[in-house]
């Protein structure tokens, strides 16, 4: 039904002509009509419109030509909808007036209903969806309840957060009961999306390299896999945890159809952490994109070779970054597009 | 000659009774001591003082009862030698006005002559080693070239150092060069450290993680290397590279006493990659010291097992962080005097 399944493909571990390719943030600041719609509605109003939020998630499909489309949303809308007051503060990011810290705090927090209070992302799904017109599968995606923990507690971005780790490490309870009721959230929300239309679902654990393995399994890890028992059968799941090498091995057994991968494991340790058993995700440095272009081709064919082509999806190991040409994002996902083994 | 040289002994790989403790920004701001010194006299003239910096080293010896002092000062005193003007810009840290980041910018960086510029620390280390008295040994220090590189380009610190890595991506040639004048800069000053006095030396590269190993090897370990060479037949060297697991193989064939590693790489794992041949140094998560006193001294026993009494230094994964409160961070430095096997 889809014309370009390639993506679908990969996350299924059939052999393909070459391995798709899109990148994370792939609607986002280097794309100058993406700066347009931003100086004329403010951050929140884009993910809020569905309009909007269309618009922004096929930007990279005509003009970048990746191979999936990932809806224009953020993961802070998931906390909202749970009443954590998040804003977007100009030259600051994400911003909480009352992090969430205390019982009294966490009371505040609420397991939504979905429809209600995220409604609008469904009706931009539906919206992207005919836009897109089966051209190339739609991700949805949603981050990792220890992620969006770090930005409840914190209150805002952070080198280290170490507010957020110091209320898991001094308060465990409240701890795991605000992380339970993000991930009652997350699934439903999810779950939502997928009704809606998404075709695959990524989780993003930005934060969970933070943690040692042992904090990773108890704050991180044994809710990503609550997520995923809940969702996989419904949609192919990616997980993806920044940092996260130490988990691999066991990420690659959870029921995930895929893992993404940051540019520090090297594409022959990914698949041997993994045993060469799931499709893997990533993971070319985003910053690597500033290289001269002859420099991104030849890298991009290391990059692929050492995956190999198979159970493989080329992307870069964490967002775009904003100052990115064009033609360079161009240029990496011409050089996947190609790739001849 | 030191009367507690449990410290050099781990370095050296000998049987020890327990293993030795120090905690990597242990003269900081979670002492009131500290506070009060931190009020009167701002960043660099503690720095420069030599009366202050002794002070301040000593100050843990005293009331946190640690094995090993590390002389007070900064990683940024090399560059600031090298004709790059860093201020200690209050709420945000290192700053500076012009960073390198052109041909004509580059030119400007010297080597200097270290007995000129950085006599300072030499006076320091004399008369700290003179009120240590030879109780416990002294370490000195000193940024890795590509930690320092990082903060000359980019200007201040940062999540991605993003223009740092486009720098050395866009420009090689340019970043190869700044990273030869810092390492030879770096050579001569720890050769310095080590004739006025300190017993070991300590590289700090704290954003090798930011990179791939292929990059790594490049940009950081390479220049690592050459300090290592010149510097390890005259006093042990402990290389500390935070989030480079993926290099710790390397590492540990390099001629360094000890590798630093940081808590997302297990005690067990730690000795996988370096094949049980060196000593290891760390790794407790900073934040860990925010939990209840029975946690710290559990998790403190268990770390002290899985890696072993010897050929090991306990300390944390990376540096103490200012609000936890000094019995947290003596319950952990006792901890590690009261264990058993």
């Amino acid at each position: 039904m889809i014309k370009n399944d390639l993506f679908l493909r990969a996350l299924k571990g059939e052999t393909v002509e070459r391995p798709p390719v899109w990148m994370m943030r792939q609607a986002g600041r280097y794309l100058p009509d993406f700066m347009k719609l931003k100086e004329k509605y403010d951050f929140f109003t884009r993910c809020r419109t569905p309009e909007l939020a269309t618009e922004i998630t096929v930007m990279p499909i005509k003009q970048i030509g990746v191979d999936a489309a990932i809806l224009f949303s953020d993961i802070l809308v998931v906390p909202q909808a749970m009443n954590v007051d998040f804003k977007m503060k100009p030259g600051v990011g994400p911003w909480l007036d009352n992090p969430v810290r205390t019982r009294a705090d966490l009371d505040k927090v609420i397991v939504p209903n979905i429809e209600e209070t995220l409604g609008y992302v469904m009706e931009a799904i539906k919206m992207t969806k005919q836009e897109l017109n089966d051209e190339v599968p739609l991700i949805g995606f949603a981050g990792s309840p220890w992620t969006i923990l770090c930005y409840t507690v914190q209150g805002q971005g952070s080198k280290n957060f170490d507010k957020a780790k110091e209320f898991c490490f001094a308060q465990p309870l409240l701890a795991h009961e605000l992380l339970q009721k993000i991930t009652d959230t997350t699934i439903a929300y999810l779950l939502a999306k997928i009704e809606a239309g998404v075709d695959a679902v990524q989780i993003f654990d930005s934060w969970g390299g933070m943690l040692s393995p042992v904090d990773y399994q108890e704050f991180s890890w044994q809710y990503m896999q609550q997520i995923i028992d809940a969702v996989k059968d419904k949609a192919p799941v990616i997980a993806f945890g920044k940092g996260c090498w130490f988990a691999l091995d066991q990420m690659s057994k959870s029921g995930a159809s895929a893992l993404g991968v940051d540019w520090t494991v090297s594409p022959k340790t990914a698949r041997k952490l993994t045993n060469n058993s799931i499709t893997l995700q990533g993971n070319f440095d985003p910053s690597r994109l500033q290289s001269p272009i002859p420099v991104i081709e030849k890298m991009v064919k290391t990059m692929i070779t050492d995956f190999g082509k198979d159970k493989f999806i080329a992307n870069l190991g964490h967002g775009i970054l904003p100052n990115i040409k064009v033609d360079h994002a161009k240029a990496f996902v011409n050089a996947v597009k190609s790739y001849r083994s």
